[in-house]
């Protein structure tokens, strides 16, 4: 099988593909976007993903966008380890925390918006990290509070990691990017914690992308 | 079976939730939690929703956030008719659709966005107005170039309406808050228009709602 991947290194949905392929065992290569200097606008790009937005999977040929859906497919086409559990009421559960921060706080601090920030309001640097820090901290919280209601043991569903440790790792990311301190989210910050000690997760971290490593911008 | 939704005339993730489940057809009680006025931070609901959002879906006592993991649980207990298909790659698809707007659109329109926006930044109703439509727009545009690589026969996946179709109707209830044009993109609204000859989804429609009928409020 043959696994490819356009994606970039601070892109915190192509970090959870990422860990969700190295979690199975699947290699790939990935074709870097730099979504900064917006590679993903080129016309070459539109006809790989018309979204124009990383990351974009390629298994054998077809063509999946959005980390969700892919991770999900990974999870049919290869179950095990799985990564989303087979009880109804879990899944359920595996998604929503999923989708706290995949649909209410990632999308608001992706290039595409900080950028529309500045365009339109004239946010300088300051502001728009501020914005930033703003959804990220309050991602962090929503998630300090579910996890609050029901413990990971040790991770959010259960003894082993899938979809929700993911997410919930990727939102970490991005107060790395912003040097927010955790001290607040024990429970969320003890859960990275374990997640990244673990090679999956922490060869897919960002910074230890080589694209990261080589590159004179900040983040 | 007994079914609550916790939800909001003007939620496009309530507008989603209920198309869902009147297409397979199980009757429910919506409870109105008023987003505008913030009653999604009052103690009462937080114990409903740690996260603080609208829907929030009670089965028999067992409780779902987010509107999409809702619709994946209701395809596991009501399998008739599927939203989502059985087929490995048509279920990547339909979901890849369906993030579109839920992971990279509507996210960046609900209410604490807007509000974020006037604190932060002093935006004005004005301002606020072209930052939904500059989303708003990206959004039709980005259906418009998907639906043009896999033409909808008729829904986006082909003779019955699905969770994609669900979607992207709720994209396009966006645009109707906006009073947007919507000729420059003419597969997404003859989908739309399919979708909203059916009951399930024109009295799901926001503007059908008994709230909106009864408020005195701008949309």
């Amino acid at each position: 099988m043959s696994i490819t991947v356009y994606g970039f290194w601070r892109s915190i949905a192509s970090f959870r593909v990422r860990v969700a392929l190295r979690l199975k065992g699947l290699p790939f290569e990935e074709i870097p976007i730099d979504i900064l200097s917006g590679e993903q606008f080129e016309p070459g790009y539109k006809a790989v993903n018309a979204e124009r937005v990383v990351p974009t999977f390629i298994h054998d040929g077809h063509s999946i966008f959005q980390s969700l859906a892919i991770i999900e497919y990974l999870d049919d086409i290869q179950p095990t380890p799985k990564l989303i559990p087979g009880d109804i009421k879990e899944r359920a559960y595996a998604r929503s925390l999923a989708l706290t921060t995949i649909a209410d706080v990632h999308p608001l601090t992706v290039p595409r918006v900080r950028n529309h920030l500045a365009t339109t309001f004239g946010a300088d640097a300051g502001a728009i990290e501020e914005w930033g820090k703003h959804w990220t901290v309050e991602g962090l919280a929503t998630y300090e509070r579910l996890l609050a209601q029901r413990a990971p043991a040790p991770f959010a569903l259960g003894a082993e990691p899938g979809l929700a440790d993911i997410c919930i790792a990727g939102q970490v990311v991005g107060a790395h990017y912003l040097k927010l301190e955790l001290g607040a989210y024990p429970v969320v910050s003890r859960l990275a914690e374990r997640c990244f000690a673990m090679p999956a997760f922490a060869t897919s971290h960002p910074f230890e992308q080589p694209e990261y490593k080589t590159a004179n911008r900040l983040v």
